[in-house]
């Protein structure tokens, strides 16, 4: 790695490296970063998908929390719903040109997450299923 | 942004971009991404800190939660606990060099965010409240 890894980009937004509570950041962070955001985002990913298939890909996402995590990406402006006029109507979801730029910086993390799972977690098998 | 955003860097880790429930990366995706775990992580960026001045810092963590998410984070491998043989012994956590490759993939989203949160948010005061 040639990358330094240092506070300096995060210093101009917390002063003293204190992460307040109360913080718009720790908001959209949560948002971003809850159970079901990451992946809902990923799968995005130049591609607009229908609510069946967004819940067929993300696996094990129930009805209620991919609704509701839709509805928080949406207020955020990262995803977009669109109707498409069709008779039955369909609802595909898409990135926002800003939910575009979010999953630019998902991308590295979810890739290097799950490049290396499999040594992080090694044999343990009851890690892997608590 | 000239990156270009493909699922390309994930297609091997992902075929047919179904993302399994029982997978290695989704555990782990979900201790870096837990409530406490973005944040003990990048505290940890370019400094070591004993256990009361992650605490100060993290602000709203329990001790309970910096307790399990530093497990967790220890259990992983990415993050050093190392008592120092002082009197009393005091304890002082770092990260490990997987712990810094991973926090070079934070460093940009949470900066992303930081930079971001106030105009996702915008004036609806409600939404930050709730």
């Amino acid at each position: 790695m040639t990358e330094t890894t240092t506070w300096d980009a995060l210093s101009p937004y917390f002063p003293d490296r204190i992460l307040p509570s109360q913080c718009p950041s720790r908001i959209v962070l949560d948002h971003v970063t809850s159970r079901w955001g990451v992946l809902v985002l990923i799968s995005l990913v130049d591609t607009s998908l229908r609510w069946s298939e967004l819940g067929r890909r993300v696996q094990g996402v129930s009805d209620k929390m991919l609704a509701q995590t839709l509805r928080t990406l949406q207020e955020d402006g990262l995803v977009h719903r669109e109707v498409q006029p069709s008779a039955p109507p369909t609802v595909e979801y898409s990135l926002t040109d800003l939910g575009q730029e979010l999953v630019q910086r998902l991308l590295p993390l979810v890739e290097w997450i799950a490049g290396n799972a499999d040594s992080i977690l090694g044999d343990s098998t009851d890690r892997v299923m608590r």
